[in-house]
């Protein structure tokens, strides 16, 4: 089968890869439908992680083929979103809600690599969610937006506790923060504030419920929106950058006894301990447990509730992946989707 | 009246005060009974803070002798309680359950001391709680523990998130870690694991509620507390020291989605962000809400469900403040009752 293989930093080809077969009783493969490249793909691209041979692609939707003999909630010919975590769902770690850090925790990316035809994807059961039916064409984007970006958004708004009432910040302006702004308000956030210089994605912010838009950065933001807060900050805030000035951001941008729900991947990021204790701000993050979210996205996708497949503004054939790197390592693109 | 004076580091006087007076409408005066010396109390006594002319204590039970034209929920004569922050229960931040950090909030300690005769309490509604009578002689050392020292253990349990069924491990058998069991314990956890390798505070932690005892700290604790936990982690940690081998400890010794409720105040204390990132613990610290607690906390000592008064092992009058001062620096008391 055709798979995107990073042989080296920079160097991304659409090569030929043996295809997955049901290994273990618990495993499916699926025909990928759609997938996509993740900002995170770009850290091996640019040199910044090793890349030999990578099999590269963690966000996927698609359509079960086999599965194995213990499989029991998907069947071939079922559409499918999986997360990007393989999570067994049944260990007690699943069960209190972060099947991203499961006893049986893989990550897509690397070993498994859904920038491809085809997928085996081990713990089916608790990896994937079924769709009601076959999705409509035009569904696609925002299903698989579900595997990742949408799903890490979310759990960043909710671990900021966005409800009705809240007001929630969002610092970072990709399509994970984009998500956090729509999670927060689909989660009853009366007022959703977002840091952002870029008019096209302030004017998706605003479509996705952003009320406020602010152009400040780190702690002139943090000031900003303590002013749009009678002095006492958000209740909440979505950390969707991972640097030092983007949580230092979040902390101060949050009042006391409020929550920063934090889900860029941390780079260099040191926290003082006794800023932290007297800011009195609850801190969460991590990598986000989608398959809990899974079911209600699909709903909220289904019914045509939400539309999060916005996010992608450029969209190519697998066979064109390359292409697709390079528009978002020159930033042309925030996020691209690959039809297989 | 008389009152404890820290004129510098190490010394410390009965000297005379002015009587407090009712300044703005919404302040008591009480009358002590008893007040205590806290660990924190050390930092100026050790020459880790400024002390010049301090006026010392924070924590404090006793009668109202007068109240201001506005105060409506207690009346001269009443026993009281209070807490170590000044909070107006009005306002936002109070409202949400953070009083310590009320946006009127003022730390008793410093400027206004309770290590004396008298004491005026600004906003006396949002900052004490009249018990249901004069408390017999024996509950004195508890409803005083519930000023300080049993509120920030319960608070740290309850940002730990103990409860029913939950594994929560204490690091620091200090007063306010023993505090932490017994709060675990009556929040319902099944399992409390504490640190400790002193036999008397040991034994304590027994009669709190303790089901483990580990010896072992640092990384060596939180393998160990893994190892008891069919390697998972505990659910929630209650971190009472400060330092950075707590802090650590406690993070790691709780499992992916569990919490860490920290209320040692952090000295020197640095978390590195990608390793909370991927540990997916929750953390919330800071200075104890205690009146949010207060009224629960005077209902189980009321009714004897909880002696947290044991916590004191040195009851000295007012006069020999200096002796109790000694006595904790040298580690000869854990914590010292001052009788007024």
């Amino acid at each position: 089968m055709r798979a995107v293989i990073m042989d080296a930093p920079g160097r991304i080809r659409v090569g030929e890869r043996e295809d997955p077969k049901i290994i273990e009783p618990t495993d499916a493969v699926i025909r990928l439908t759609a997938t996509c490249i993740c900002g995170s793909d770009l850290w091996p691209y640019r040199g910044a992680e090793e890349a030999d041979q990578l099999l590269m692609g963690h966000e996927y939707v698609g359509v079960v083929e086999e599965v194995g003999s213990e499989v029991r909630t998907v069947e071939p010919g079922d559409f499918v979103v999986g997360s990007f975590v393989i999570s067994c769902g049944e260990c007690e770690i699943c069960r209190s809600g972060f099947p991203s850090r499961c006893v049986h925790a893989e990550f897509v990316h690397g070993g498994i690599g859904t920038q491809a035809e085809r997928a085996r994807i081990p713990f089916a059961d608790g990896t994937l969610v079924a769709t009601p039916g076959e999705p409509d064409e035009d569904l696609i984007p925002s299903l698989l937006a579900a595997s990742d970006v949408l799903g890490t958004g979310w759990y960043a708004a909710v671990a900021a506790e966005a409800g009705p009432g809240k007001t929630v910040a969002v610092v970072g302006d990709g399509a994970v923060g984009l998500m956090g702004v729509l999670a927060a308000k689909q989660l009853g956030a009366e007022r959703v504030i977002i840091s952002s210089r870029h008019p096209a994605r302030q004017a998706l912010a605003r479509e996705f419920g952003a009320t406020d838009i602010i152009e400040e950065r780190g702690d002139a933001a943090a000031e900003r929106i303590r002013e749009l807060t009678g002095g006492l900050g958000a209740h909440g805030t979505v950390e969707a950058v991972g640097t030092q000035e983007a949580m230092m951001q979040a902390i101060r941008s949050t009042r006391p006894g409020g929550n920063v729900g934090f889900v860029g991947v941390s780079h260099g990021v040191s926290i003082d301990g006794g800023e932290l204790f007297f800011s009195q701000v609850q801190l969460l993050g991590g990598p986000a447990p989608v398959r809990r979210f899974l079911p209600e996205l699909i709903r909220l996708i289904w019914d045509r509730e939400i539309d999060p497949g916005k996010v992608f503004d450029l969209v190519l054939p697998l066979d064109e992946a390359a292409a697709g790197y390079r528009a978002m390592d020159e930033r042309r693109a925030t996020k691209v989707l690959l039809t297989v």
